[in-house]
């Protein structure tokens, strides 16, 4: 029973994600969403989006990669998307946050997760790409949702968002289409700044 | 862009899923879990917990079913486990919600995502059986955690989760000799009656 009584530790561990508050709202503004149901919705437009990818992808490693891209948070934090300070120290903080968080699995199973994250991280293949596909997608959707109040409360520049989306049409173009609709949509309702 | 409009509001739709509230307490008895974090949590469990399903199942169908195997509370509620006056309209209030929720999806999609919602509430499948497994365990690993505290709450006893669990051993052997172990030191702890 080692191997279960592992394997139950990660999964309680982990639950301490679920206290890691993102900048994003609701879609119906009340408060902020966490990490573990930012992860829960992009397992879940993973499924229904694949076919937009503009390569071929195995959801048997995107749903996964997705469901663990953030737990490396539960010890280094949410980093703003646009946040440059927090930017400078990211990596250092997550790394070691991700050998303490998946050395918990018996190794078999910490060995994949860690890659399936560092595989996201390095933003190549296209499991990766249409991971931060979703990523960068989910969060533009519920600023949609909840009229644009997490940008306007950053005061968050359409540069920054294409900056951060410069390798999204990479994953996919439609969504990207989709995705560039709404920020211009905000930019006339000005949510986002035109700069 | 009709389909993929669709499917978007889709996704800002189910967002609701993050405000219903369950009645089992996160790790650290902070506050109550929602479905999505729950949701996500029974994901994350179906990829690391595979191994000890009884029969073979197909991840691609068990991921997306438990993902998807609470929207139907976005309009029925949450029907608490051993609420047995809930119990009885249950199935009218979620066929209801599952008509409208899933009606919203492209027509394919739609009926997929009914099916495997239908296919976990029969309960006769492998995927049904393993899902509900990790359905009946997490909260029960998070009752441990949290010192039996929604246990304690609602006077839950021995006999009610053994009836909840009837058919968890079909699912997997291993996990429920798992279960019963928590169980049996909560009744020690005096946190579930033994009758």
């Amino acid at each position: 029973m080692e191997r279960l009584k592992k394997q139950m530790e990660f999964i309680v561990e982990v639950d301490k994600v679920k206290k890691i508050i993102r900048q994003t709202y609701l879609a119906d503004a009340s408060r902020r969403e966490d990490d573990a149901e930012h992860s829960w919705h992009l397992a879940l437009m993973a499924v229904l989006l694949k076919e937009y990818s503009n390569e071929e992808v195995d959801l048997s490693k995107v749903v996964p990669m997705v469901l663990i891209h953030d737990l490396v948070e539960i010890d280094a934090g949410d980093t703003y998307a646009y946040d440059e300070a927090g930017a400078a120290t990211k990596n250092e903080r997550e790394t070691k946050a991700a050998d303490r968080i998946f050395g918990l699995l018996p190794q078999d199973q910490g060995i994949w997760f860690r890659s399936l994250w560092e595989e996201f991280e390095a933003y190549e293949t296209p499991e990766a790409k249409f991971a931060h596909v979703l990523d960068n997608c989910q969060p533009l959707l519920l600023n949609d949702a909840s009229d644009g109040r997490s940008w306007a409360e950053h005061g968050v520049k359409k540069s920054q968002i294409y900056k951060r989306n410069e390798h999204t049409p990479e994953g996919s173009r439609e969504i990207w289409e989709y995705m560039k609709e709404l920020v211009d949509k905000h930019i006339r309702l000005g949510h986002v700044i035109d700069a």
